[in-house]
């Protein structure tokens, strides 16, 4: 190239020839090339900024789902949870998670732990930034699962420490072994396990297994709610309690937020946009994420229709299947969503509506108490996630995704590769949250920095722990309103009774 | 082309002269224009990708807001409607949806129906994946908009039947009339209908009027809510009662949340964005929905004001009529987002906000019953945003957004072929629901499957069919309270009672 | 470049050449350039309305975040003020604000305010039409900061006119002299205020200043709420009574909603993506935006908790501390988020956090009444962004950005010139609002406009001035409750007894 420039150079540009000519043209594709790269590099820049901050908004989702869920009287704590979470997240992901999870070593080959960028200093560019900021999002995400489950009953101080301890070191460390390019179970290298390295596009295993496995640590640990599998004496229920969700309304908005935001998930996990692969691949997990929402939102409910009419004669719709059945696909698709057809997508949508269905029944049978069920929406769909990828992966979709296109899924003929790939993942994953998270919390519980005392949890959290209650939905006073309506009525002649004060009337009499 | 190829294959490269430079130049150009396609396409696919997660957040939208309206006994009745029918909306449209309203048959010609790409097979490209999903975002919406109308009353299973319907068959037929390239009425052939064919740029007939059609249809069909406009006898009330909205911090963050997806909706409805035209196109409508929606808006409330404080002597002013003006100026600038000037943009909501006022009062006074006025935001407003087009579309801005630049709005003295072509639509759309929908949802009801009984209405449809109330309130007892108080004032020797047990006491004394 | 043409269309084309080579590598990259300048537009129109819309968005978590913030008596009015100001924004900035704003005029020297594109007539590309949409978002955003603080005793046409006056003059003016070409303190011009301009990159003191100390002289003028500093009779309270607010889940879902919306506000201000220096700002500013919200979150919310504890001796955490702090520090980001490292970031958010807490207090202390503490987080934030700009301002950021990379914050020791910019522009921004809005809301006042009477007041605007109260979670007849029970269980011989009634029957027992 260096040669054609010096020719160039050389090149008589007082009159017009073909020389001139040609170096004309070789001078503006050259510039052209320069000038593309900038628009490549901005247009992934954006795409991953939409994308994570639509990952971002999925904190706003989970508050309002988790808040929703909890009875009134601990609204203001799991809110602040979340907040702080996303917070911590930041804070704990800048520091040192990052570091652990995508930095480098000098050796070179599969390693533990990343150990450079810490602080993300020297990064400069455009591409590393955003690549930080789109990885916190999802770091904050691992950690705002398990808020819910422990929910009514955690103390704050103990939550914010797992939750900086979680996204600075236990969840980096899944990343580095999975997503960064020394892990040993990456498949981004060019000696992976197996020839093919786990296929875990956008975190069914890292993000929600982790968070899911943690948060089923912790609930058992921390042991259930007051009240709601045993007497005040501790003797067991015949049939447990059920704490009613304090607002539908706020669990139904945090699901859409949830699933808006999954677009930026699993589509985002694409890195980027500036081809025709990585736009095949971005659109098709769009096209499955929505297809295993749907379909596991409408099998747990009618699932759970049937087994109810059967049970007690009346046809009812639950909202809370519908609703975690569809996070349930979410979470399902989460793995395989750039490598699996649709139709496979809606497969794996079922079966994850059903496997959020049971898991759910075998919590309460176990008596474990998940105040949001997150567990069997995070962890139980999220080994359903990867491990569907070790049957439904396409081949031809591996290999627009950027995966050994050898591989793929059993039912596709290809061999038991990845199959065997994606259960060691999930062992390998629970094995390590096990490990570290079991220990942790024990020692937090021994020393009674895990869960608020009795009677805080009866008075519930709010007014124990955050000065008073999350609403205030007192009327004003009636005379007020009487007098307002008298001034009124005697200026016009006429005046309407409002109906607050129609029904305070009707009240008295 | 190929023999430029020809000869620099044969050009001897080892030492640099003009042949190389030139040959050289070219390979670089074609290789640029490779990259720079696989650039467009992901441009245009993370565009759609964003314009359809933001329509897909009109659901969140529309459940706060249908929510909101309702009254507290049918909230997670309507939420779980809007839930499921985003999720029947996914399935109908996979299935059979998207192939009845885009597929084409062996014909050519103008036809009826699609009959190919059932279950969107051979589906490989991220501009048709991504296609699909902005389309299921569209079909999806048309499903909702009747949920809001038919609150209160209506059984789960008609519901999820008609959504299945109407997103699998009778939305796709009118897609594939005006969108399609093979439809009677769309503009997107070298033939169309009037040499213009129907300009309906992101939905105002195709997706308002078929959902608001439905909704007016099924309004009739199914009958006022009890107690709405006759007593208990079934003779008319003097003046129908009002239902107060349970909530208008819901109804008001739906409204939000609709018009920020309508920045999708109708800036999406280019298609594309990776060149100046559609840049164009996408910007203006991006300008005019914001215009539209705050003239509608400020229109139909200060209407309101006036005409109400001339009956009863007081300013007042009516959050419903706000936030419905404002769908109605969004809904009135869908259809010609993309080919009226700024100024006809606030014409247009002007308008649309005395259209929804106008049609609201008129449903009250023909007796029939919507629950949240769907039909005068979306229906009155469909028909009148397909209208507006054939009076303010400028042939300037048809020809950048790709449409006959020789045929235009009436005001324009270009003729009135459009204007034309726009009432056939909207009779067209009218007429093809009605005739639909009508023995449809009166099959539904002669079979009794569409109205539930008169007793769970009046409890509400969240105790008869969900389970139990979408609201638990219940603050802690008291005793809890006041333990807690003493326990901590005798630790400390001072304590400040929070507001809950004051009040308590108070009540008390 | 026109020779070279010629000889092109000279060229004998009928067999191949090197003449025919060269310049069909020249003409091809000459259409390459001229596709891939409309790919750069889509690029940039895309980004602006992704980032417009998003800011538009953060009207809904002002919606939320106000409305949770008072008590119930007025949740009506407020949503109300923050639709109605988006429209009368979007209206007020059409005609006239924008022209002020960003309009030229003949002189070409630095001038106090801009004269032309009124209407925006004449716009036609879509960089100008998208510009005009994403600067209309920020006005929006300016306008509404004060709602909060006004709340509860504002009337409704005080307030639209004053957000009118705001969004069409005083807020352009500003904008005009900081963010326009012409300019007096402007850095987009080559002869910028002491060589450098300001640096307020995406609007600290344009926008949340400018906000905020409109807010602080309303209240001032306003006074405070019937209650809150002094008892019945004008004597000052000993403690100043808090009203709680009405919904803390409002609040949070608001604080999200915002912080999302941030994601648009401080990379959006990029104003483009199509090359590596405009990504890496967007990038850059995504990076420390998070940064900084999650450190002024955590300090405001732990420092009072310490506070608190020393005073109580009861550790407890406070949601609207926590909240609050995340507003702070996104504010306090917003001017120097393209030029300060993330370090800086980490430190700004948490002195942000630090300047919430002691501004909040000392409102209280002066008794100036702020019924969402929007001027402790818009106003003193807004000036702590600002200033922070001259210390933390890293040159070489400050080039990539595109200001002078020869200036800089003074720990970088490149000299105060930036500083003393930073204070100008502070103090131009508090003495132009002070001037023009103080006599302003005195004369509204003094005309008996600005304040609802004292009843109204007490009553509060949803009744008094919006036809009812915002909420009516009436629960359903317990009669008919038990009605429906009787007759499922003489159906089935079983039937569960709801919550709703069980409760309903111990009441009465």
């Amino acid at each position: 190239m260096a040669s054609v420039a010096e020719f160039c150079d050389a090149v008589d540009n007082s009159t017009i020839t073909v020389d001139v000519v040609g170096c004309s043209a070789y001078l503006a594709a050259t510039e052209t090339d320069e000038v593309l790269a900038g628009v490549m590099e901005g247009l992934n820049v954006f795409f991953l900024l939409f994308a994570g901050a639509a990952v971002f908004l999925m904190q706003a989702g989970f508050a309002m789902l988790c808040a929703g869920s909890v009875r009134q009287k601990n609204v203001k704590n799991i809110m602040l949870k979340n907040l702080l979470d996303a917070c911590g997240g930041a804070i704990g992901f800048y520091t040192v998670g990052y570091a652990f999870a995508y930095g480098t070593n000098d050796e070179g080959g599969k390693n533990f732990i990343g150990t450079s960028n810490f602080f993300i200093r020297n990064f400069t560019s455009g591409e590393d930034l955003i690549g930080w900021f789109f990885q916190f999002a999802f770091a904050a995400t691992a950690a705002t699962i398990v808020a819910g489950t422990v929910a009514e009953r955690c103390k704050m101080a103990a939550y914010l420490c797992y939750s900086v301890f979680l996204t600075g070191f236990v969840y980096p460390v899944v990343v580095h072994s999975i997503w960064s390019g020394d892990g040993f179970l990456t498949a981004f290298r060019d000696d992976p396990f197996r020839d093919v390295g786990n296929v875990d596009f956008a975190g069914s295993g890292v993000v929600h297994m982790t968070g899911g496995a943690t948060a089923l640590v912790a609930a058992i640990v921390l042991g259930p709610r007051k009240g709601r599998f045993y007497d005040e004496d501790g003797n067991p229920l015949e049939t447990p309690a059920t704490f009613q969700a304090h607002s539908v309304a706020l669990q139904i908005l945090g699901t859409f937020i949830l699933w808006f935001g999954w677009f930026g998930f699993n589509p985002g996990s694409a890195l980027a946009i500036d081809n025709s692969e990585s736009a095949a691949t971005a659109a098709l997990c769009a096209v499955t994420t929505t297809l295993a929402a749907a379909c596991g939102c409408a099998t747990a409910m009618f699932f759970d229709s049937i087994m109810d009419a059967r049970a007690t004669g009346e046809v009812s719709y639950d909202l809370t299947m519908a609703m975690n059945g569809c996070l349930g696909g979410l979470v399902g698709i989460t793995a395989g969503c750039s490598v699996v057809q649709p139709w496979a997508a809606c497969i794996i949508g079922v079966i994850a509506g059903l496997v959020y269905y049971g898991f759910s029944k075998l919590l309460i049978a176990l008596k474990i108490d998940d105040a949001v069920d997150a567990v069997p929406v995070h962890f139980a769909n999220g080994m359903w996630g990867v491990i569907a990828v070790g049957f439904f992966a396409d081949p031809t979709l591996m290999a627009i995704a950027g995966y050994n296109e050898e591989k793929g899924g059993v039912f596709y003929g290809v061999g038991g590769d990845l199959l065997i790939v994606q259960i060691v993942a999930v062992l390998w994953i629970v094995g390590w949250v096990a490990a570290i998270m079991t220990p942790f919390f024990l020692v937090l519980n021994a020393l009674g920095m895990f869960r608020v005392d009795a009677l805080e949890e009866e008075v519930g959290l709010d007014i124990s722990h955050h000065r008073g209650s999350a609403y205030d939905l007192t009327a004003p006073k009636k005379e007020d309103v009487e007098e307002l309506m008298e001034v009124r009525a005697s200026r016009h002649g006429k005046v309407e009774v409002p109906k607050e004060v129609a029904q305070a009337a009707e009240t008295e009499a």
